[in-house]
């Protein structure tokens, strides 16, 4: 048949740059809007981990200028601790270019394609090159490249190379132009907050297009690096154990200690006396039917899981429940770490946080925000392990309405961490349906879940309890005007009494035997931090405590005490004077406050 | 910083079968259970591709042989014009190798990563090689080769090559075995059933572990296989212009004639003149800022739409009712092939089929088929546009109920067609959400949606006309009797009456004066088709008709006339005798049957 000769000459190579500029959605670049995101979220990646590898507090600025009509420049730059001007080429200019590929440990980036995606994508829509500045210490000069890449074999394109001189004594700067929208700005902000959030350590300043956004790092401790492990002899495929054995001449025992986590003297023996081979064989000569023994008695034997503290950098229960306490003001949070688990060999971490109230919307879907490795997932929210495992969680039993996901003024986060997560595609936008992560998730919600039930129980009953104090208010004056009625007194005023039982502060100021008096009961089951203003012809010089702050006002003073109580606390302020004058408070809430002139 | 040396020491090249290796999920890999659909379909895709590109009726054959405990080996058989020898090695043991990629047309395949994933796959799990045997036709001797990939840098490793006997003229079958199990056969067996109904010119036979299925080709004619066009000038990107500008040598009108689609004098004119470029120019000459003045202006002048109906091969509307029909056995089945569209330049087509009734589960959620270039969708439904266009549309106005999908015994078929299917992922599970497909299928399923309304209300008038019937026939037998004694005769045999107004066939025996008559009136509004069996002492000799079969069971005759009557119509037969005997009908419903002997 001569049509085989006929398709055989039309076969050839097809380079991963020509894959990917032809199948740019895998990698998150769909649509012009979409593509200022994922641009921003490859190059913050990197800045992180550089950061952190580094050991350096990360400094990072964003910016998007607009060129013309629909071109916009991307800019991000980061005081990491730079690349060598050999490798810029490579890392930016060549896809499947990397450093963290063969590790395992946990990072933001692993494959070395997404940046050089945004470079490739330029230059499809605007044929621009990428410039990129990098110096590496204050001894090295800055370098600058103009870069493409060569679509048919995949290699970075110099356009241009020199030294230039920079302020910055180490770090990276990368600028990208392409045609774009600012469509999803509000998404992009909403990226930069959360990666705030789970990255307190980093500060992060941002110029969209004239617009400044300035997240300032909550936390002055750098994270100390994961480091990488060797792999777990659990979970390892046949191809993998072939590849290490090939390349090793070490003798079997010392090559499964060597080689694999977790696996001691104890343990290789083990494993050796299952496979019944000889300890001293080297692992270069084992045949494929050897290995094939070696690897079932590897899964045979019982090996401690692998060392997740050490690869694994999970945010912490503290760190999160602060970042989202800064971010929502909430009524109600509670974040839980739970303890490492595996999935196919691969050691993971899940951590949850559920917050209620505050500025959350009370109608509607409870927000949820996604995590993995500490990068926010923007997109898919539908496709990913994460939302199926907060709907399987039975809300309704924590006190939540629930379609689907739980509704009412609720926040869940969660942030899977592990040496691999497992995406649904290379853009990164959702984690796989693993059974052994979704479980993991549904427990850390569960017991989120019963916290939360508590304090809606509690509140329940507070609310309760004020329904009562209120009815119980209600009739008071109506008590007091009997009570008077029969033991023949003025009706008292009961507006302390009021604040007692409906459990406000209540404020007084009593003028009279030549001094001014102000007292202060706070009521409430809450520390509470107010400012009092006393305005009246009296200077308050001999005042007790001292006013923080006087100032004069005509024939005025304006006298300021700044008051912090501990619940259920009494204060007071005294000094010479027989002014009326005015008391005003600030800080606490109306609701919660009742002021009283009394003479 | 000496931090910066040492990172890049790690930084390396990463082979795309190292990155599919370690990310095999994105290509359908996920598991074992789902390893052996990937690639079966892999396998059946090309084979597909193949015999179409050589016109010949595709005669598969799919086997699954469990080799040891939780091993399987995979064997797909074609008859297609297979692959001359120096390239069998790339097309299956080198990720990024194939034909089609660069190529404007509809195919099953496209990336040339599919079949030689699997043989990654085997490797990784059991180290067994692949073999494949092809041959190009009766002059040249088949090769067999056994394969593996070169992870490291993606490159074939023969193990084995031979020339060999083999009975088929032309064709190629592979032989790959990994870790697996059946768990998803039911699965399975539907890819190879729906593979059948949208390739009707195909035969595809299968031994699953044993259990043999067949699909026979319900047509015989080949599909003209679609033909590969040029680009066309809207939606092409910048860089693919440079790229394609900068590799000819043509004068500009030429370049934009000749590379172009539907790109004539007239257009290439305008085009020219609009961008202010003089037409004799040199296409490799054109500067960056020159090309951009031709891409606008390219965007700008009307330009018909790229060719579908060469490029695009649908399966049409009376095949996909065929394949349903033969399939399900529906009440009620339409199909629409719309006409073809444009997205980003690529021309696509969207076809629909609804069937309703028939085999179908009248329980649940609608059945959707979803087919992609010919290829059944199996994977992510709820991730797909197909799924979000069928909930987009409001069945409730077309006498569905919907919650999402519409309920009922409902089977809603959907097949994209294009030069470039946009998938969610490589591993072609799903078609990302693109608003000009989504439009299109939401249209078809209306046109669809409005003739099944008008059958759902003609079946609910049918079904009111048919209670009234049977309540007028309950009261025949108190009429008839009444009329009779009024007038004084004996009670007539209602029967007939009874067929006539509940429109059933009624068949009537009559013996008597010497000889037997039987009459039957189809009173039904449908042709019938049935057999009547009539066994008796008479012989039937002289009957009018004849019968089709005579029988001699003992002293009896065992006659048989096949009948086939249009709607209302009546037929008799008649023969000397006097004997009683029985008649009985095979063919008609016993709902719809009435028979009466009369003495």
């Amino acid at each position: 048949m001569d049509l085989a000769e006929e398709l055989a000459s039309k076969q050839r190579s097809i380079s991963v740059a020509e894959f990917f500029e032809k199948n740019k959605h895998l990698l998150g670049f769909d649509s012009p809007t979409r593509g200022v995101i994922t641009t921003i979220k490859e190059a913050v990646d990197n800045s992180l981990d550089a950061c952190e590898e580094a050991e350096v507090l990360p400094d990072i600025y964003v910016a998007i200028k607009r060129v013309e009509k629909d071109v916009y420049r991307i800019i991000v730059e980061d005081n990491g601790p730079g690349i060598v001007p050999k490798q810029v080429p490579f890392v930016f200019g060549k896809l499947l270019y990397g450093s963290r590929f063969h590790q395992i440990k946990q990072s933001r980036g692993q494959q070395g394609i997404g940046i050089s995606a945004a470079v490739l994508y330029a230059q499809l829509t605007t044929g621009v090159p990428a410039v990129v500045i990098s110096r590496t210490g204050h001894n090295s000069p800055a370098h600058r490249f103009e870069l493409m890449i060569k679509t048919e074999d995949n290699e970075p394109q110099i356009l241009k190379e020199e030294e230039i001189e920079w302020d910055r004594m180490h770090g990276t700067r990368v600028e990208i132009e392409f045609k774009s929208t600012l469509a999803a700005k509000k998404r992009l902000v909403d990226y930069l907050r959360y990666t705030a959030v789970v990255n307190p350590h980093a500060r992060v300043r941002a110029d969209i297009d004239g617009e400044k956004f300035n997240f300032e790092r909550a936390s002055d401790e750098t994270i100390v690096p994961p480091k990488a492990i060797a792999p777990h002899p659990h979970g390892i495929e046949f191809g993998t154990l072939k590849r290490m054995a090939e390349g090793s001449s070490l003798k079997l025992k010392e090559f499964l200690i060597d080689g694999f986590s977790r696996v001691g003297e104890k343990s290789a023996d083990e494993i050796i006396g299952l496979s019944k081979l000889k300890a001293d064989r080297k692992s270069d000569k084992l045949s494929s039917d050897d290995l094939k023994a070696l690897l079932e008695a590897m899964q045979n034997v019982q090996i401690p899981p692998p060392p997740a503290s050490v690869c694994l950098s999970p945010i912490g229960e503290d760190k999160i429940v602060q970042g989202l306490d800064k971010e929502f003001e909430l009524d109600f949070v509670r974040s839980r770490t739970r303890k490492s688990q595996v999935f196919s060999g691969h050691p993971f971490i899940v951590e949850a946080a559920i917050g209620y109230g505050g500025k959350l919307d009370s109608e509607g879907s409870a927000q949820i925000l996604r995590f993995a490795n500490r990068v926010p997932l923007l997109y898919q929210q539908g496709a990913c392990a994460i939302t199926n495992a907060v709907s399987d969680v039975n809300w309704k039993s924590y006190g939540l309405s629930q379609q689907g996901l739980p509704n009412g003024p609720v926040m869940i986060l969660v942030h899977v961490a592990s040496t691999n997560v497992p995406f649904t595609s290379e853009s990164k936008d959702a984690v796989a349906a693993i059974p052994e992560i979704e479980k993991e998730i549904v427990l850390v919600l569960q017991e989120l879940g019963r916290e939360l039930k508590t304090f809606l129980n509690r509140r329940d009953k507070s609310r309760q309890a004020e329904e009562r104090a209120r009815a119980v208010c209600s009739i008071l004056p109506d008590i007091a005007e009997k009570v008077s009625e029969i033991v023949k007194k003025p009706v008292p005023d009961i507006t302390p009494l009021e604040g007692q039982i409906m459990r406000k502060v209540v404020v007084k100021k009593r003028t009279g035997n030549g001094k001014v008096e102000i007292f202060v009961n706070n009521y409430t089951k809450n520390p509470v931090e107010f400012t009092i203003y006393n305005m009246s012809a009296d200077s308050g010089d001999d005042a007790m405590p001292k006013p923080d702050f006087v100032d004069k006002i005509g024939d005025e003073y304006n006298k300021l005490w700044k008051v912090s109580m501990e619940p259920e606390s009494y204060w007071e302020v005294s000094y010479k004077g027989s002014a009326q004058g005015s008391v005003s408070i600030r800080g606490v809430d109306e609701n919660k406050l009742v002021v009283v002139d009394l003479f």
